[in-house]
Formats: structure tokens, sequence, C-alpha cells
């Protein structure tokens, strides 16, 4: 936790605070603990973090926090409250009383716990995301936890893109057992397949036809014959909290020929992406050259073609950083990144392909063994 | 909207501004949109308000979203950063235009937001927490749509229930198909059977024997005879986002004396408070009428015993307001809340019972309907 103790004796704080339940990735990563209600994190330079819990979480947090832990009441939460001081104020009073001094914090601290923090010691904004930069920075465990994630995760788009192989077109439309085969089907069962592996998918996107084009849609209703079908799935692990992320582009019948020639540059561009990616190398630059690949090719990268970043960090957030966008930095070993080109024509469709793998000094470690098929 | 345009001019500010994903409640209450990255939202007074989100998401978000939609370019925030304004300051220039005047933010604002706009702007705290309160009293179509969510939730405990009451127990540990049945079992199982209707269940607690003591305990391991058997599941709707909330305590064989007295002493506590709740009635009242209750039985409220509070509101997160605990207030005809006593004592286990229902001029319209059996 080196980091994060440079960045307090830099800004000449005390001590790093950070508030909020385990939703939010920062806390998460300090506290390695999971819970609904927010909670508080101490940390002075030298020292472990402080991990302030109500009473009745006191066990659960000793036994799986990484971080030092003590009640609310130690801390003096209970005496505040008691004598008549409101949520916040009481909430501010004790992280002032751990503190001792100046606190740095995140950008995303809530507004109404610093205004009463700043009435006992001064609140330093903590400009660099420093606890972003470090979690954008995997350790090898983190990179094995996420490669688990990864394997539970194809075996998950082998599901879904299996019920479409399986289906019976008919009347345009595809179908399993004499019944329309629903997008909804395909996530649900996607979701089922991936609790049994530990892992939980959130809107998973399986869109088809007409809503490819628009690279969020998650899709709804039956799923044609002869139209991309776009799944993309980011689940997290229950227990370590970390995602993968991939997306195939597939049809069940006969793609146009536009599709057909979007997916061979969407390959190409994906293959472009990757093999730039290295420790040093520019997101930004990376970025740039497919967005020229494509001009090349005649897509754009406007409001159609190209329409969003080449990629992004992935950890306990889907989005994290690194950016693999216009404004993209430079990347480090230890990153997690995905590539993810993709182009989106309304009234064609849209095509995207994504793997996701971790930055080397020398290259892009692929986890994604995924085929890429677009014709199942 | 009508709270909110109160709020607004009560305060003397133009506009009142949230930002956040979907994730954060208010977001999605006050724009009815679903997104895993943060956006703006800006209401002022008379006006529809304004969600501004990237164009990548403009069509999905006119479709879905309550709220007027214009995109991040033309509220003019590619400009500023183009014009080389970091990201929080760019947000706080595009706000800041669109509010022209003071802006209304809610306690969890982003510290390094509210610097940014109050050099535009003054930034006055909503310390009410105004779309809280309004999130509190939920409309007849929210009610039903938690309503619905109740009976997936019960459909789904009785699922789990029935694994319980299925098993066959050997050497004190309860088996299925000749291995032991385990917490993470019927948990994956319960979540599973969520799925299939629409819902999704996180971190449902299904604890056992010592670890029911400790009321926040996931459980994890094989089942155990004629132990307690905690089943606590929180599900949330994919679509609406709207919760269910219910607890069970089952026991598979005999149980103790002291579970058997603790089950009827947390029933009739249920049953007390339950018979309190009306619109005007004071949370803290029901809770102290229930630890004086439990005190009467022999049962400390304190480290051990009632340990928690009586209950919560719930909607779209699990825990929301009002409060039955110690320090709740005056509970309104359109709240949902749980009514969940329990005790807890090491050695011995826990137990707890939760219903979730309305708030009425005149009580408490129950909407589970499950069973209350110990003994399966």
């Amino acid at each position: 936790m080196n980091g994060l103790d440079s960045a307090i004796q830099n800004a000449g704080a005390a001590a790093y605070v950070a508030y909020g339940s385990s939703a939010d990735a920062d806390v998460r990563y300090l506290t390695r603990f999971r819970t609904n209600d927010p909670v508080v994190y101490v940390k002075r330079p030298g020292e472990r973090g402080i991990l302030i819990i109500p009473q009745m979480e006191h066990e659960r947090a000793v036994r799986e926090s990484s971080a030092a832990v003590i009640t609310r009441a130690d801390a003096g939460y209970l005496e505040h409250i008691k004598a008549g001081e409101p949520r916040w104020r009481a909430t501010a009073h004790m992280i002032a009383d751990l503190a001792a001094g100046p606190v740095l914090v995140p950008a995303t601290f809530p507004l109404a716990l610093a205004r009463e923090l700043e009435s006992f010691h001064p609140v330093i904004l903590d400009a660099a995301g420093t606890v972003g930069e470090m979690r954008a920075v995997k350790t090898p465990e983190e990179i094995e936890q996420m490669r688990s994630v990864q394997r539970a995760t194809e075996a998950a788009m082998e599901h879904g893109v299996a019920l479409i192989r399986g289906s019976v077109p008919k009347g345009g439309i595809l179908h399993r057992d004499g019944q329309p085969l629903t997008a909804e089907a395909v996530r649900t069962e996607m979701h089922i397949f991936l609790l049994t592996r530990g892992c939980r998918g959130i809107d998973t996107i399986v869109s088809c036809g007409p809503d490819t084009a628009l690279p969020h849609n998650l899709g709804a209703g039956p799923l044609l014959e002869s139209e991309p079908i776009v799944i993309d799935v980011f689940p997290q692990d229950e227990l370590s909290g970390y995602h993968a992320d991939m997306t195939r582009t597939v049809v069940k019948g006969e793609p146009s020929t536009e599709v057909r020639e979007m997916y061979e540059a969407v390959q190409d561009a994906k293959a472009l992406g990757t093999s730039m990616v290295r420790a040093g190398a520019v997101g930004a630059d990376i970025y740039q050259a497919v967005v020229e690949f494509f001009r090349e090719r005649g897509y754009e990268s406007n409001t159609r073609g190209f329409i969003h970043s080449l990629g992004h960090g992935v950890g306990l957030e889907v989005h994290e950083e690194p950016s693999l966008g216009p404004r993209g930095g430079a990347l480090a070993a230890g990153n997690v990144v995905t590539i993810e080109p993709g182009l989106y024509y309304p009234g064609i469709g849209g095509v995207r392909l994504e793997d996701m793998g971790a930055v080397t000094e020398t290259g892009f470690d692929r986890f994604t063994q995924y085929t890429e098929e677009l014709i199942i």
C-alpha cells in the first residue's frame, strides 16, 4: 500500500479516508470486505488501514477484511450520536479523531461528509485518483483470479452460442423446441450457467438485427435468421469481485455482404489493436491507429461506424483505468484491458468483437481463448 | 416531482443536480435509466428533469428514461474537453450552464464535482434528503411491482426450503443424493430459480448452526441436522430495479429448547411490531416496544439478543428510508417496510423472521404470505 502512503505524504495529509459500500470498487479494494451498507476506511502512512464497521459486522469483518477492524462504538461514533450529532456530523467527528490531521479523499467522496470534516481538518482532494491507479495494475494473484473469471465467461458464451447454433430457423425467426428463441432466454440461460460457476451475469447483451446498431442495447424478443447477434457478457465473480468482459458476434444463416465485410474489418482491427499493446504504449495512439485503419477500409468513427473507445481496464469494475480511447494514457505492465473494436450502422446492423488480457513488458497476454466464428 | 421543486425553491437554488450510475438509487429513481456509467441529471422547478448521456446512449435513453434526454455533446461537454478542461471541470462547466444559478445537490454528491461547480455557482446541500424521502413513499404502481417481486421471492424461498425439507440427515449432516447439502448449493439454486423469474438474488444468506448467531453471515458448507438454518433473501427485479426482502428460520430435525423458545419469542415480536404499524406511528416507538417485549421474555438488546433494528424501508435499495430502529421517525402511508425481529446468541444460534408490506392509514398491508414453520 506504498502508493497510498506516498500520496498521503505528498498531499501533506495525515490520513487517507474512503467511505462507501463494497459496491464502491475503491472501498472493496482497500478493505476486501463485502457489505451493502457504507463503511469508513482510514489509512495513516506506515500503518495498516482501518475498517470501521457496526458491531454486528465485527466478527465477519475480522475474518474477511484485509484491513484492521474496529467497531463504530469503539471509534466513538455512538457517543457522538448520543450527544445529538446528526449522522454525517458524527461520522466526520469519528474520522477526524482517527485521522488527527488533514485528510486526503477520493473524487467521489460524499460532499456532506466532506463539509462536516472540513470543520475539523482540511480536506484535500486526491486529484490523481491514487486508488484507481493502484487498482489498474494487477498483482499476479489478481491476474489469476481474472483468468479464472474469463474461463467461466467463455463457457457461458459457448452455452449461449450453442443455443443459437442448435436453433431451427422458421419464417426468418430462430426456434427451439417449436418456440421462438428469444434474447431473454439466451441471456437467462447464460446467467444461470454463470451462477453454477460462482459468477453473476448482469445486463448481458444479446441483441439482434437492428438492435445491434446500438452498442448498449440489451436486446429483446425473438432472435432472427441471417441477422447479426451480438453477445457481450461481463460477469463478476461473487467471492473475489473481479470481472471478465468479452463479446462475440454470430449469425445463424447467411449474413449480408455488408455485415460480412464489417466482421472482417473488426477482426483485423482487433488484431491490429492487440499487436500494439505493451507496457509504455499509449492508449490514445492505439485507438487512433484503429480509427485510421477503419478509415482506410471505408468506415467512419463518428456518430456511425466505430462510435466507442477501443477498450478499457477491467477489474473490480467492468470499466476502470486505463483507457484505450481518444484520451488514453500510457499502458503499464499488469494492466488488464479489453480490445473491442465495433462497427454500427443503422439499417445494416452492428458487429463487435472483444478480448481481454494483461499488458506485459513485451505485448498482450490474451486471456480470451474463445473462437471467432461469424456463421454458426 | 413537486417535492423536488419545493426543495429547490426553499433552498433558493436554480436547479437540483444528481450524478451517478443507476447503481445510485436516487439517479435510477429520477431518470428510470439503467447504466453502468455515471450520468448527469439536472432538474429546474416546473420543468421536466434532464438526463445528459453520451451520444452512444441517446436512442436507448430516449426510449427508456422518464427524463428529457440530451447528449453530452449537445450540452457542451465535448467543447469543454476540447478546450483542455479536465473531466470533473468540464462536467461542472456543463452543469453550470444548464442550471444557470445555485445548485441543490444530494449528500453523496461527489466532492470533486462540487468543488468545480462552486467556482460557477453556490452548491447547496440537500440536508433533508428530499429524493430519499420521495422514494420512501411508493406509488400504487411501485407497490404492485414490489408485490410481484415478493411473490417471486416467496417461490424462491419455497424452492430453498424444499431442498432442506427433502434432505436426508446422516451423521448430523443433511444430505441430498448421497452428498452433503451445502449452504452454497441452496443459495445457488435459489438464485437460479430467481433468474427464471426475472430477478437477481445477491448474497442470499443461507446460514446454519453457529453461523446463525451472526445476522450477516452468508453461510457456507454442509447444512446440519437439528440446527437453525436462517434464509434471508432480498432479490432485485432486473427490469424495474425494485427489491423484496424476507427471512425464514427452519430446522430439519429437533431444535434445542432454547432455539424453540427464541423462535416463539421472535414470532410474537413480529406480530407485535406488525400490529403497531400504521401511518403516523413512530419507527423508534415500535422498535422500543419490541425491545421491551424481548426484555420481558428474558432476552437482551445489546451485543447479544436483539442486536439490529426492527426493520427498514425497501425499494430501489434493499435498505432505504424509513427506519424502524432506535432513531426511526414517523411512518407514512405508502412506505414499504420490513418487520424483522431476530435473536442471536453465540453458542446457541440465531433466529430471524422477516415480512415486508406497505404502511397504510390504518395498518400494515403485508405482502408476505409465506408460512412460518420452524420444524420442516
